[in-house]
């Protein structure tokens, strides 16, 4: 039984790694941190919990967690958690952690986009980006696994294999992609408020979301050269999903057909990833760590499209997918 | 034109009130105030009025306003409106108030819901509760209108035929209603957070609502003898409209068609009240100044259901039809 | 390993016991029906279970079904099942039957609220409604279940304590109640084309629906008396969950405090229903098979919140529940 | 004052011209036509409208029809308008048009793309296309004007001052819009099912969307050369509004100040275009006639965003701001 404990549990990636922990057969919660002002029963911060599970969520103690878990899901916030993930690490856990703050390798771009320095470049040289389909290998030993921003698992399973297969020019990628909106987190604010967002949709960050360099540096290691992206988020008026729209231009003809075949080749043997025959929708993948894809070809472009659950197999189930390849489980467990 | 300024601009029910002057025949808004903080270009404030109103929202100036509008329109919060309205009164307006402030004429009992001494009895005292249905008459000469809250509106245009012609037993009546979000203003909150409330709904205000003394006051008013209330709130997952299910105990036995009959003849005159033949939608009312209702019988009991849009029947659209009372104008202009 | 099948699986109380089926550790899905139109795979009838279960639903055999299953899950309508549910016991499987046609054990009422002949006389008599919470043991050797309705087991589970003790008086209960869309089934209509129901909120079935007698039936038996229910529901704009609201009236004056008490001792050993502080909300509830409840005196009544999810506690939850029980599996298996 | 015929009264854009024409103050309805089994009074077949129109919906007869009405808004469906037309001009009545019948100017590429035979060549020619902010002063003499479809609308506003002044390659123009839900119409259909659409967001009609010729048809007249556009469409769980979020490669480099500017300048005297800083939202122009448009650059590529009601600028607003056009009104009437 893996001793799993959640730092930064209060919002609402640790209240899905608390769900998802709950009905896994081979993994525990034994430890529930986060800020004093947060804390409390379990069932209390998050009544869909009540009389699921009673454990407290209680402010960090180092001293209690080591020995105590075997590994850490650490969902605290970018900048923040680079402050405490080298304890974990010397505490003896394994940790994936839910920040940027270990995907970016390079640091001048992690500096510029975040607006801080980086205090940890030793576990940031050997922390493993935790997207199974592409770098399961590599998770195998990892120590320490940054797990993708929420945008570029749903971006870079709808072109990974158009990149790994040098099928497109790789300058001008466009990611166009709408998020449910638990993606703006717990805190309330004027954005996502029920009465501004509800029956409004809108793009934001524009040019400048920090998802897009990961994208970047991502799709530039598959595709073993440098690729541009031009990533355009938007909010819509619904809980869970991301829908990704990538247009990209086919280095040379290629049929639909051909497409289709490549995708499915190409994640065969993945289990949590599945080839559509038509656009997919986000609610087919709501509350589930799967990917739906469809690729196909439109007016001289390629144009493949993506649904996942941003807090499923964008953070949380993804997180445990990680964590069961880390431990040598099988990869499903309570993802299925 | 009447000129109307509106004091407390940059909420919802200011902004509903700009709306709907804006398009009105006979008036034209000539001063919006807020408090410093929430100033600016209407357009700027409130993205929707973007080139449709190049009116500044500024902190109120008592020297300004003087001589520049016929009436205010006050939409500030309780406890706070009393401050103003003497004000107002004074530097010459008519003043029609969104608060509470001047619907509870015990003053034992507001200062019990509300928590704070009231500091403006003689005004209270003279103020017209702005119900046209039932004191359009009264409201002729007002110098001061108690604009109704929303809950209240909606439940006494339920019942108000059913303690008139003392149909039913006005010791137990219950009073069921579900408000859409915008009720909750425009301040974000967690309950209120998107991801809170979509797809949510929930009861709040268990046997405490302030609205209930107020319904038991002005129903108390039309029966002619006490009346017991017993009203509980809940929360939908929408932005506009209040749905209102009322309970009452017959005295003696009574038809469904006579129900209907009763009802038909007593709103047969009002431009706003429409008698349905089956439970009203808050989706055919909203955006309007419209009330439908239906009645039936039930198990022994009377249940009347009504909707409206709480922005404008429950505020800033009967502001503006008893503002037209006031004022001697055709009362459906700016709201048909 | 139970061997489940799913009569009627194409519509949503199917996919819901095919989704929680498979995560269900000591049962799994043999054999899933529908009419010949709606058959295919799991995956294209249901895009959310693409990869996730590769059985076809197929047109009903009874010689296929007989010796391939253990358990029948019958999600066939009301006045269909009655015909089927005789074979599926002669074919030697346990049934739990989702529909009306095992609920009510007076046939004049079943026949006048459902409009046909009753002709499965026999097993109605035998059938056991499928309440956990209050029929637990007589279902340990039942052959035949009438797994509750929707409403009735929100209701039942908010006011049964009261009835268990004779708290309250029982000649006037009103249930107030509120339902998601999912209750409205799969075929499109126009009260449910998300233009009409999006923002919307409205009151149906007055005085008529058929879960008002099931509600009396089961609430009279717990009395042991004669319980009337004015039942009243409405449909809000969210998929998942129904709000129960309930006024009583006490017999004798009894505190909010006594109340508490009282539910928590009632369901002090039930896994599924947990007494709460507050109102609760269905959003707490949605996709498990909780049931919330909160419990108050308000202007001399008593006045009982439950929130379920009304396709999990309130159909296929609570099924596979009752299957556990008819099994003697742990209760909890598949569903915690 | 302008006597008005709407012809197809009975779907949304049918509906939506009623609300605009009731507050109109120099416009009044004469005469609403639909299928036989569609009539009624206005008030029961949109409940919206009780006691706030007194007109018979009835089944369409040109002899009452001539003389009756000055102008025939017809709401007819694509194919069905070009039977009608004619006979509504031989009538002596001016004609907007909502349908696609008139607007596509290649025969051959309508015949492709809507599967039937142009039975009505003569008038094709004549037709005008009613976007007003391009085609303002041929629509002066029009007899008959092509409404603009809804996505063109959007799309086009959002890119005409790109074209018009040759800012942008004409090759590869990528248009990636999102509807809201009222643009499928009122029939229910399985994917506008409110459990279906709701918390749900997909993409639909890739490559193939009727609307796309369309959009390459009119830019290819603004910028005088071929443009070629791929638009991809997606559905949203909200009631009203388009966001088309428009991405074009530059000719030249030039900076988001310029853009901003060549847009403030090619719509200055536009009164329903705006020009926004930020991003625009649905929620801002829902219910209005406005266009809030936001133009930027970002990694090399012009982005530009525009938002729309699509029943209102994108149907039944702009054929009211057209019809203004045509009888010589100020633009605005209706709706300001």
């Amino acid at each position: 039984m893996i001793r799993v404990a959640i730092i930064g549990a209060s919002g609402y990636t640790g209240a899905e790694s608390v769900r998802i922990i709950l009905r896994h057969s081979e993994a525990k919660l034994v430890y529930l941190t986060a800020l004093a002002e947060e804390c409390g029963e379990v069932g209390e911060v998050f009544p869909q919990f009540k009389g699921r599970c009673d454990l407290q969520i209680e402010p960090l103690d180092f001293d209690k967690l080591s020995g105590l878990a075997d590994v850490a899901l650490c969902c605290l916030p970018h900048k923040v958690s680079m402050g405490f993930v080298p304890k974990l690490l010397e505490a003896g856990l394994k940790v994936i952690d839910f920040s940027a703050d270990y995907r970016l390798k390079d640091i001048e771009v992690y500096e510029k986009f975040y607006g801080v320095e980086h205090t940890d470049r030793a576990n940031l040289e050997s922390a493993v980006y935790g997207l199974p389909e592409l770098f399961r290998e590599q998770m195998k030993d990892a120590e320490l696994v940054a797990n993708p921003g929420c945008y570029p698992t749903g971006a870079l399973l709808a072109i990974a294999p158009l990149l790994k297969e040098a099928v497109v020019k790789t300058g001008s990628i466009i990611v166009n992609a709408v998020t449910g909106s638990s993606g703006a987190g717990k805190n309330p604010s004027i954005k996502f408020h029920f009465p501004n967002m509800n029956e409004n949709f809108f793009a934001y960050g524009v040019g400048s979301h920090r998802h897009m360099p990961e994208m970047e540096q991502i799709a530039s290691q598959i595709a073993g050269c440098d690729v541009q992206i031009l990533f355009q988020p938007h909010a819509g008026p619904f809980d869970r999903g991301i829908l990704s729209t990538v247009y990209c231009q086919p280095k040379a003809k290629i049929s639909s057909e051909k497409l289709s075949k490549l995708y499915k080749d190409f994640y065969s043997s993945e289990p949590f990833v599945q080839i559509c025959e038509d656009g997919p929708a986000v609610k087919d993948v709501a509350g589930t760590n799967y990917c739906h894809i469809f690729v196909t070809c439109a007016k001289g472009r390629i144009v493949s499209f993506s649904a996942i659950d941003n807090l499923v197999k964008g953070a949380s189930g993804q997180a445990i997918q990680n964590m069961n390849i880390v431990f040598g489980l099988e990869e499903t467990l309570g993802l299925a």
